[in-house]
């Protein structure tokens, strides 16, 4: 596994922070600097041992970088990347940790950047956001979808899988699009569905307090950060909204089979539900 | 806090075990009778220290209680509860831990047992089934709504109370209408949406791959028994489809929204979601 000698993490919240941490951990890099806005939310992020070291000059802290991994807000990374990349050597690899990939991808290669950037999502993180959320382990057993384009080089995208593997994550090549696609229906229908829910759900104290643990497990991830998933939204608007309708579909059938007291019907769709949240585990 | 010399759980699965077994380890219950139909089932309970004895007749199995527990599927449990009522003597307090409570509750009272009935729903489970998941500490910090009527009297409502309260939960007291009202919301429409957001996403093996932490949350309880869920949806029809409706209306917020990339609206959608979580807490 390639050990590093300069990474530097644009935005050190929960992902960057445990990036960090985990490279920290595993000795796989020298020195992790941790690139901000503020430098009290970075002094927080080295106090916790997510960084080594910590600027809020971007230019400075990418200047010996061989790794960048932009993690910021998803309308953010393209700028991010581009900006890096004017200031980091010349064989510098850069990627991000997006939740959304084709917009991202599609602004960077239209850029023209003269640096290499492969796109990347690792799959990980909670409803809770922060680097004092973070943990060297968050990538363990997770999956990395990795998003390389024509123009990205074999050696680089070796790296750059390395470089996952190395923290933990199992990793995935996917294109950007099929990415977006899929992820529609794997994390963005769900959060729009868990915020969905919560809204509908009465503020009233007795309902409230007659939320059971159904109820928590279903709305866990509508306390994430309403600012971060409106740019994942707007980001991945097309696909999300065609999960969106294949969702629909479903209930309607729902509606249908509740208003007719159809008991086979609800039956068919319950263990439809049953049989792929099955598939997958806990 | 009152002790029982004899309790029959007609019923031992998740909660009718837990139930006897929170009685058995905080010696509140000399003996507890598992009944049910199937005898090596029963055995499972007994000795995964749910229940103390066990019998497949139920006119036996009662026929000394001082307190009755009916755990059954919703559909079946006011018969079981008039069944119990002619074999069980006469000062017998009888109760059950159905999720629905009106249609249960409403058949017994016109039944006119000649035993005291009143009506409870403990709000503690999981996905999990069966004897072998059923633990002590279930009930623990959970709420359990009991449901009495004008025919209730204090003395057996307040035996009742101590009896939930004694194996860990706080009591509420609704009437049976109002229960089923807030459980629609709280706990019936957050099964449908999981079910439905399990059914919606593709069941390739790439996407299934793709699953995070937020899929899973989201439609853990699909993962429930469908049989048992098709008897509270059948038994608490009105209430789920009110509740749906008022999903369907922010669902359909969200579609505009999305179809407007209308990022102000998709913050207050967000941020309302993120408030009701927010309100209930883990």
């Amino acid at each position: 596994m390639r050990t590093w000698n300069n990474v530097a993490i644009v935005g050190v919240g929960l992902i960057g922070g445990s990036i960090g941490m985990a490279l920290l951990q595993r000795k796989l890099a020298k020195k992790v600097i941790g690139i901000g806005r503020r430098l009290e939310s970075l002094e927080v992020a080295r106090a916790h041992g997510c960084v080594s070291q910590v600027t809020t000059n971007l230019a400075e802290g990418v200047a010996e970088a061989e790794l960048i991994v932009v993690c910021t807000p998803v309308e953010s990374i393209a700028g991010f990347v581009q900006h890096t990349a004017q200031h980091c050597p010349p064989n510098c690899l850069i990627t991000d940790a997006g939740s959304t990939k084709a917009q991202i991808v599609a602004a960077i290669e239209g850029a023209n950047l003269n640096r290499t950037f492969i796109g990347s999502h690792p799959i990980a993180g909670s409803e809770r956001s922060g680097p004092d959320a973070a943990t060297a382990d968050l990538f363990d057993d997770r999956v990395t979808v990795v998003t390389p384009t024509s123009q990205s080089s074999d050696v680089a995208l070796a790296a750059l899988r390395d470089f996952w593997e190395s923290i933990g994550s199992r990793v995935i090549e996917m294109s950007a699009a099929d990415h977006d696609i899929v992820l529609a229906r794997t994390s963005h229908l769900p959060h729009l569905v868990a915020a969905a829910l919560a809204a509908a759900t009465p503020a009233s104290e007795q309902t409230l307090a007659l939320t059971g643990m159904g109820w928590a497990d279903t709305t866990r991830i509508a306390a994430g950060d309403p600012e971060l998933w409106r740019q994942i939204f707007l980001a991945n608007r097309d696909a999300t909204l065609k999960a969106l309708a294949d969702f629909e579909t479903v209930v309607k059938t729902w509606r249908d089979a509740l208003q007719s007291a159809n008991g086979p019907l609800l039956i068919d769709l319950l263990r439809e539900g049953k049989r792929r949240r099955d598939a997958v585990g806990s």
